[in-house]
């Protein structure tokens, strides 16, 4: 038997333009005189597609394209294709996140995700009724059984997250092979983790996988894709590539699996390292923001530091050098080498720039604010408003020329609140706010490896916002080194006070980061999407009151 | 038997606080010999904690105020007390949300809430494990049913949202009253809402309920209290005040229920009209959100416009007129009346002001921009601008003296992307945003219902931006009478565009209008949190993707 899994990048809502994605995929599987062809987690709506499911239109044309995908099927191949259904019955939730089987052109069976991760980045309860009866589906002679997602992901017995096990009830039926469609989100640890689990739950069930995940970002959610076949015993047949579509067929017969036919590619490379993987996310996650909202041209503000040079050549590699404007913008407070250091990395990406000192006009809101001041001294107000001044001008040329403006915080100032609401805050998508102050340092050293395109200057002087005269990151923020980690202890590993600083740091700086933390979420709620990189990232996976006490 | 309930406005995480009130309902308690005192869902931590629940250190603080409550409580009275409970098995998630019943100083029964809201503004089961197990308490040769909020809410037959119902479990125990413990925050709609449920139960079960809500606002969440006591036959006994504290007891026994003492308030007021119940729920909002972030004055732009003219109107009242700053700042573009109306609302209100006009500083940033701008038109960027210098004053004043800027977005604007982000869509809090702009003119009516306040010629003139010459809102949104009931059919009542057309609106129209609120949820992404006053508000009760295509 010929199995194919397409792995593909589709558009929330656009119904047609997944349908022609679809179609082109069952094409090539007929071509390839497959059997049967696997599609991706809700690949017919894109996933996520959030409260969009709540308006029975958009149900409706999830049914169309079954249907019109079941047609060009046909008698030529059996797919399998991601959808919600309409529960049948009065009790529970309207919905079922559902795999279609479709075989001769017809709905054959309808498996319904049992467990709906509901944590997170994921609301799938807010949608969905769990699925609660479990069969397998009997085609050409094989049974197969049929799961979504998280069904496969509950494994462990130590301390598991739902009272059932799916594929245990689907071994009762005694399928011959487990396929599994997802929609399974980026972050640094998934593919190993992803990789992992599928082959536990062919050991533990002693069944050969087909895994098919979808690929390309969906504003702030990466998917990588790295589909894979995993044999009963646990052997990786093949792992498809990363943040790349990618369709190929596998043939299974009593003698095992072999890899077949691959259309598209030569050979399939998946690059596993932490930082190059997180270095293709992003990349990946300003290439599908700019192509699916219909956007050529990206503009940020280049200050000279490390943040916007490294914001800078992730969109060049994602956009083209010709597609992204940096705008320099000096104020007094600048430093020489800021401007020297801005220009030397225009230089070696070979992308436009423009240069608009924001001296003058800050003069000008002082001058106006002055009788209003009462007389009170320079302090954070000022330095916000360079930076909103400098917000003004960036949104001032996106509106001009359409431009989306790209957002340059990093995570451990969006963390902390270092950063200016409507100033440096602006932006249509925020590129590395879920990447660490250190981790900017390793993603740029990456990125020179083959030889310097961010210059070494950047990367060595001192972190500064230049808002006040000789100003540093380190007079008001602790060293980056030792901050990160309590952040990721707090952020990632949701440990408590008392918690980290068992761990050995210092009561006092954990209590003030902590509260740092806390305190600042007002601003985070109004930031630009995020690229999630981690398994923390801030924005939809990570939900805090604005109005609270806690730690404070 | 004596039973209280303390309908309490709690603050989330502030253990301490919430502890000192309910120290004060339990003395109360006391003082007024009850047998029984009643609290409010996760009153412990405030409600939602949302995802302070992951962190062990905040159950840790949960669990030690139960104990320290139960303490206080002693031999004196039992106490009924919401809070989160460990999930003492190993399937499922860790936490149930449980009412903790204490008798003597101990904990006697923990009852868990059994279906878990995760929909709209909700997310319980990312936190949750549903409450399986049923049983009443016995209390005094009284048998008590405990249920928790959503737990009486699923009581119709058509189309129920979850598969059990944990009235009726109860119900085989033969208890002799119900109870229920809520967080069931407001919107104009559930008052009614919420006295038809209990008494539905009431008589559904033939059981008396007494029903403890919280209130007072959460950032968005606004909580409206109306806490009651019904008979086994659907008799209101007595309904609790809105917006307000209130600590109350009644008597139960064999010849029914009577109010008996009340603490604080002479009488029970709740004013049921509609627009009065929008408008006492974002004084709360406001007074609210103001209260527990320890701040007392706000700073919003007044442009002359009914909008900021209704926002200034409440602030006040939730501030008080000496702390609500007014800034005018008027454009080349502004109208002569737009400074008079604002002027006249002033003399009003009796607030203070300051005007900076924007002309200059406007004129200076499109000088230096001229060049840049290589020749293009007047556009959307330069109206957008004239909101940002707006923006920036507004924070520069905010930031200085530390005031928060409150946003006069509507909802109708906010719903089509009417406003520029970093301009007038700045603000800590947006109080208006979920209500339409035919609303906005009712509020306003209602606050002159007895002696003008806001200027007649607010309210009459057209409205407009006044971002270029002449503008008016009417040249790039249809007629608000319309939009208004269009967007309420979509985002409200979930209507697709065909449906909204079959009732009878003009297709394009329909069309242009679905489009806009689609397409601007980038927008939205980045707004201040919004006063909930409706079944469906902008924020976290409705999730939009941001890059999609749907109806497009």
């Amino acid at each position: 038997m010929r199995i194919g899994l397409a792995q593909q990048n589709y558009m929330i809502g656009d119904f047609k333009g997944n349908f022609e994605k679809m179609k082109f995929a069952i094409e090539q599987g007929i071509e390839a005189n497959a059997d049967l062809l696997l599609f991706s987690e809700l690949c017919v709506c894109g996933y996520p597609p959030r409260d969009f499911l709540e308006f029975k239109h958009f149900i409706q044309q999830c049914e169309s394209i079954v249907s019109q995908l079941a047609a060009i099927a046909g008698n030529e191949i059996a797919i399998i294709v991601g959808a919600p259904s309409v529960n049948p019955k009065k009790e529970g939730k309207d919905l079922f996140n559902s795999a279609y089987f479709i075989e001769h052109g017809k709905i054959k069976y309808i498996a319904n995700k049992a467990l709906l991760p509901t944590y997170d980045v994921f609301d799938e309860y807010r949608y969905f009724e769990p699925g609660n009866e479990f069969n397998v589906v009997e085609f050409k002679g094989k049974k197969i059984a049929i799961t979504i997602c998280e069904d496969i992901w509950d494994i462990e017995d130590v301390n598991p997250l739902y009272r059932i096990k799916p594929v245990a009830e689907l071994k009762k039926y005694q399928p011959d092979f487990l396929v599994n469609l997802s929609a399974s989100p980026f972050s640094y640890i998934q593919a190993k983790t992803r990789m992992e689990v599928v082959q536990k739950n062919a050991v533990q069930f002693h069944l050969p996988v087909f895994y098919c995940n979808t690929v390309g970002a969906q504003t702030e959610l990466i998917f990588d894709g790295g589909s894979m076949v995993v044999s009963a015993d646990g052997e990786i047949i093949e792992e498809m590539p990363y943040f790349e579509e990618c369709i190929r067929f596998y043939d299974i017969d009593d003698s095992g699996i072999r890899p077949s036919i691959l259309f598209g590619h030569d050979k399939l490379i998946q690059d596993k390292d932490k930082i190059s993987l997180i270095h293709d996310a992003l990349v990946c996650g300003i290439r599908d923001y700019f192509k699916k909202l219909g956007f050529q041209k990206a503009i940020l503000g280049l200050s000279g530091g490390i943040d916007s040079a490294l914001v800078l050549a992730l969109a060049v590699r994602a956009l083209g050098k010709e597609n992204v404007w940096s705008v320099l913008m000096p104020s007094k407070f600048s430093s020489e080498h800021s401007i020297d250091d801005s220009l030397a990395l225009l230089k070696s990406l070979g992308s436009p720039y423009k240069i608009i000192p924001i001296k003058e006009i800050f003069d000008s809101y002082t001058q106006t604010l002055s009788p209003h001041f009462e007389g009170k001294p320079f302090d954070v107000t000022e330095e916000n408003l360079q930076a909103r001044i400098r917000g003004n001008y960036l949104m001032a040329l996106s509106n001009k020329f359409g431009y989306i403006l790209l957002n340059t915080t990093n995570k451990s100032e969006a963390a902390v609140g270092y950063g200016t609401l409507y100033g440096d805050m602006c932006g249509g998508l925020a590129v590395i706010a879920d990447v660490y102050k250190t981790e900017v340092y390793e993603l740029c050293r990456h990125i020179n490896k083959d030889g310097v395109l961010i210059p070494e200057n950047i990367l060595s002087k001192a972190p500064s916002a230049e808002l006040r005269e000789g100003q540093k990151d380190a007079d008001s923020l602790p060293d980056y080194a030792i901050l990160d980690k309590v952040l990721y202890k707090y952020i990632e590993e949701h440990l408590g006070p008392d918690e980290i600083v068992a761990l050995g740091f210092d009561e006092s700086l954990v209590t003030r980061i902590l509260r740092m933390v806390n305190r600042n979420e007002f601003k985070r709620h109004q930031t630009p999407p995020i690229l999630r990189i981690s398994k923390k990232s801030f924005g939809s996976g990570r939900r805090l009151p604005i109005v609270a006490k806690y730690l404070e």
